[in-house]
């Protein structure tokens, strides 16, 4: 056996719309130039590790993808195997994707909008079908139909990201692969939820920041053998903090 | 069924030793900033034809995945699922690699050089296994061990690259996806040979070019039904005869 595994967490770095502080969910945007630059040291704290990516999971969303791509290139590791999956995908935001955070926070008030960012199981309104943020259509979800989401709430997101990492994820950690998600701030939630076995309630204090590898050491059973660790650990706490106070800008 | 199956080749860009005029094999070399340039025009070539490609294959040269990458984003198509295979590496150039293509013109007369370069079955000399560019030992082709290639000819390259075809490419097409396969003037060569039942002998004349999409139309049993098209006829004449010059260079 080849136990511990390894698993590695990189949250894609900051986005256009993050910049502009818009809700953005499911919205295909692009990396921020601060977003690549934060990938291209994601890279350089991997290749410092010593620890060598076998295997990348993506979402189908474009700042993930990029994101590994800029990492992996500076690590060394752009040949590796690749797979991707909407089930990775930021959690969607409803009604909200394209919003401005602080403009629905004025408007909401403080209670709703926390309640949508941060409940468990409380989603934004649906978004509509003809709205030109919806996802209905999009070639790349052509294999969910008219089951595209209009909206979730994180345990959505932990009902649909859960299955793919048992169907595809510890089938390559169990191989004895070294594995990258690279992800969303919410898909990695869900994930982080399951490995640390937060509560309900506990997951909204969780804040992911951007940009930094945060490594799992895990049993035959994907059981965390001791408290993961960020590759930049003051970085990752500066970073968190911020992720928090999103929404409080002026 | 959805055939005729589309299948799209495209050659790597210019890369730093295609600039230098050097043998590069399975030597890991980056793109040229006119190979950059190349991949997005690429992108581009395939965002006007119409053509989206479901799946992407690679080979495990970086050359080859950037120019994918670069062209799939100019495409809008970055978010679709990736194989990567040595099989579908460039031809190993045994000793010759990391040599000046002119000098070694010059130093062995142009008879043996074109054998090199054009025969089917007569590979260069074996690379030294301490040789500063044999792969022996690089973690990406950990898989073959001490099998990794010290040389091959062209003969070589159809016999490990077919095998993929078979058992994953063809798999992909017949499932009505169109695939994108970006690789290298000698894997792509080797495909093509096979598809248009090209023989020993008259392979030697053909040359792809670098950087413009070219497209099958493929029936049930994986066989062209017409000609495959260069997505830009007139500049890939011109790519054709360029690659046809090389080593001719002073």
């Amino acid at each position: 056996m080849t136990e511990p595994y390894t698993l590695i967490l990189l949250r894609h770095g900051n986005s256009d719309w993050n910049q502009k502080n818009l809700f953005t969910g499911w919205v295909d945007v692009g990396l921020s130039e601060q977003g690549v630059g934060e990938a291209k040291r994601a890279g350089e704290l991997l290749a410092e590790s010593g620890l060598a990516p076998d295997v990348l999971y993506t979402s189908r969303l474009v700042r993930a993808i990029d994101t590994a791509n800029l990492a992996l290139a500076v690590a060394g590791r752009l040949w590796i195997d690749v797979k991707r999956s909407w089930r990775l995908n930021e959690r969607h935001y409803g009604a909200l994707q394209g919003k401005d955070k602080a403009q629905t926070l004025a408007e909401y008030g403080a209670e709703q909008f926390q309640t949508w960012r941060r409940s468990y199981d409380v989603p934004p309104p649906p978004i509509a079908d003809d709205d030109e943020y919806s996802q209905l259509g999009d070639p790349r979800y052509a294999d969910l139909g008219d089951a595209v989401p209009r909206t979730e709430c994180l345990k959505d997101v932990v009902d649909r990201m859960l299955p793919y990492w048992f169907s595809d994820i510890t089938v390559d950690l169990a191989a004895g692969k070294t594995v990258l998600v690279t992800a969303h701030g919410n898909s990695l939630r869900a994930l982080v939820k399951h490995l640390d076995t937060i509560s309900d309630d506990d997951i909204a204090e969780l804040n992911i920041p951007t940009g930094i590898p945060l490594v799992y050491r895990l049993d035959e059973n994907f059981v965390p053998i001791e408290p993961a660790v960020y590759l930049d650990p003051e970085a990752a706490a500066a970073g968190a903090a911020a992720v928090a106070n999103q929404g409080n800008k002026k």
